[in-house]
């Protein structure tokens, strides 16, 4: 495992040196220890010309490997320099999950290509896959798997796992089906180890398997995984029969990409599939710019507000210096509140059921929550803004109509903030998008509208 | 797998209708095919009384895996109703790290009585792990594994599995290690299925081992196992003997759990291990009010500053109602790029040596960005607050101080937001603490100053 600052430069080095004076033989050496997903590394950072040096340098297994492991531009560059031949073999030791998430992010000039070389049952599977939507568990299963029959002995059980387990991505897991494919039990190679030669399949199998359909969401499939602490999940298809399994590292990475892109919906971006440093200026200000024009344009409001109270704020201009204390302090709770339910809806904590107790809940927080940021900003207008900065205007009626707008505010904020989530997910949005930039443009809205009426009515403007 | 809503209400009406009707049979007739995940949902959320009613229904092993999926109140609650034997009978059913978790989490008293009736071993093991600093690999590892040596045959590795593999948590990866528990290599029971009897370990052993550290962040070791797609990673001491092995299980367990706290730190609460519903209302007071307070108080140089500039609006009060755009927008924006950068850094996409690229990255964005909103605003201005609203007070001068702001704040935004988080995680602090609302509070201050800069140069107030 790279320590990755410090080690990586230096193996960067190294590479450069051994490519120079030609010792490839060496190079080869020092990359075959390595894990496949530090050799990838080493050869996206080795840049464009060092890198099909590299890659040529492996052998044919462990190139398969790192090539799935590479950036979809890196493999792209890749497959482009490919000769057929290299471009089959490559192929050929794929697993069948990783072959359509290559073909899935390569233009269509390359896909025609791979889809030429690829032996016709794997082409066939491939276009399977392909079918399903794209975040359905279909689209991310992997139709290669070692099924038994209930009849089997575990010798025999044994012998299949010898004849065809080599091709299999795992065998940890075993599933027990009936000629027409239909799920009939579950076992894992513990359960054959410890068992004795002559047993049945059937006698030391669970019959109780927890299968997910192929049109359900990739996500419920990954949460499942990680639920129950399973290591492989059966697939099964509309008439419920056997077509795939989804295994533990497909569903950590699709886990690591939908969090990355509740980040950064939360944050009023589109969502981006490609690393940080990998996405170009473009991309980036494409992903960002509309939440942002959106969000600036219905400020609007905001600005209306304003204006409508523009006499009020006049005759009273002290108002004014604390109405960015107002909204962000309600923008703040109202994220606070939001993120807490965006949070616990996607762990499945929470759902619309509940959306009465979480309202009680939000509730009673904020009522706690604005007591005390009212009473200590009141302790401050009165000791700070008063004595210690001698502003005579910050009397006792103007420190009441703020900290009574911060009550109100908290409490408004935080009930808007625990709610949008919920309701957005009933009506099937996703509710990432109800996070702190739009509850802000609404509680901003709102805290003004709180701040004047509450002025009005005890300044008297 | 429970679809949550529709089916888990049906159960638990069943539940209780077979309570009452005493038909204790049927009900765990009900239980036994369930996963464990899903029967401990139904315990808890079949109330206080009827929990320790259900659990015992259930036999031992059973018991004991769902035991482990309660959550640590629950736990505490039947702990405390076990008779002695009870409790032994849990206790030598749990894998080891699962004893770990649930004595870290229970109250002294409680933990008192477990390490009096674990056996002396498991004591001894427990208390070991427990010295582990929280966060590290040794915390969350689990010391029962099963270890070959490189003089063994096939056979033999296959003998001692049968002989202690039902003990422990995996089987599916088993490493070599020399007499003095050094790590020589590791193998798959794959490998062993599809070798020759009488090979030797060493012969079909992998020499090159990704090890872990005890020591190292847990959060390391996930980010490895997610990274390798290893399904367990051995865990070695500062001599590089072998103590442990940390599986693909716990890593999710800790992905989910810094994930929430990277979202709750993100959103100015202070982190908590509990799920939302059962997280208590002063409990999630105490979470929220400190940073809010810190913000609240912090916003005070906001109003120093309008307050200082108070003549200067009084002049022209119309640049009043474009004060709450410019903070959403700069806010916003400064969000979009840390919120970015914490995610690229926990996902190890970017560290320190990058800050000039992402710098360099993020003022070409900004730039970008912020023309497109200064031009977008410029138009609004004009068509909408002028033409259509009527409002003579925004000149054509007005109009380019807001949008010449817009520019700048944007720009300043971005960078602030993408090098803080880079900046904290260099001296030591969590990246995410440095998140929007952290960043807003900055925005919020300079974009004032900003605005009334360009205001005094451009429209001489």
């Amino acid at each position: 495992m790279f320590d990755y600052e410090e080690q990586l430069d230096q193996y960067l080095e190294t590479i450069e040196e051994m490519i120079r004076e030609k010792r490839y033989a060496e190079l080869r050496d020092m990359l075959l220890p390595m894990e496949p997903a530090d050799i990838a590394l080493l050869l996206e950072e080795s840049g464009e010309e060092k890198m099909p040096i590299l890659y040529r340098l492996l052998p044919k297994e462990l190139a398969a490997e790192v090539f799935v492991e590479l950036e979809s531009d890196s493999q792209e560059m890749l497959i482009r320099g490919f000769s057929n031949t290299e471009l089959k073999e490559v192929l050929d030791e794929l697993y069948l999950d990783d072959a359509v998430d290559i073909v899935e992010e390569m233009p269509a000039s390359v896909v025609i290509r791979i889809l030429e070389r690829a032996t016709p049952e794997m082409r066939k599977s491939i276009n399977e896959i392909l079918k399903y939507p794209e975040d359905s568990t279909g689209s991310i299963m992997n139709t290669e798997f070692l099924s038994l029959k209930k009849d089997m002995t575990v010798s025999d059980a044994f012998k299949r796992i010898r004849r065809v387990g080599g091709e299999m991505e795992t065998i940890s897991i075993l599933y027990v089906t009936d000629p027409t494919r239909h799920l009939l039990g579950v076992l894992s190679v513990r359960d054959l180890l410890l068992a004795e030669e002559e047993d049945l399949i059937e006698e030391i199998m669970d019959p109780n398997v927890v299968a997910i359909n192929t049109m359900e969401d990739k996500e419920d499939a990954a949460q499942a995984l990680s639920k129950y602490d399973f290591v492989a999940m059966p697939v099964v298809d509309m008439e419920e029969r056997l077509v795939g399994i989804v295994t533990v590292d497909d569903a950590m990475d699709v886990i690591e990409e939908e969090t990355t892109e509740d980040f950064e919906k939360m944050a009023a971006m589109l969502p981006s599939d490609k690393p940080y440093l990998r996405t170009g200026v473009c991309e980036t200000w494409g992903a960002r710019l509309p939440w942002l024009m959106v969000l600036m344009l219905s400020a609007t409001f905001t600005g209306m507000i304003l204006n409508h109270y523009e006499n009020a704020l006049a005759a009273c201009l002290v108002l004014n210096a604390y109405i960015p204390m107002l909204s962000g302090t309600g923008g703040n709770s109202g994220t606070q509140a939001s993120v807490a339910v965006i949070r616990a809806l996607s762990l499945d904590e929470v759902n619309f059921s509940d959306i009465l107790q979480v309202l009680w809940k939000e509730l009673r927080v904020s009522f706690l929550c604005g007591v005390c940021l009212g009473g200590a900003n009141f302790i401050k207008m009165l000791l700070v803004d008063r004595l210690l900065l001698g502003n005579a205007a910050v009397t006792l009626p103007v420190c009441a109509v703020v900290c009574l707008t911060i009550m109100f505010v908290v409490i408004f904020a935080k009930c808007v903030g625990c709610s949008l989530p919920i309701l957005a997910e009933k009506i099937g949005l996703d509710p990432a998008v109800m996070a702190s930039p739009f509850i802000t443009t609404i509680v901003d809205a709102t805290s003004l509208l709180i701040y004047f009426t509450f002025a009005s009515h005890l300044l008297g403007i």
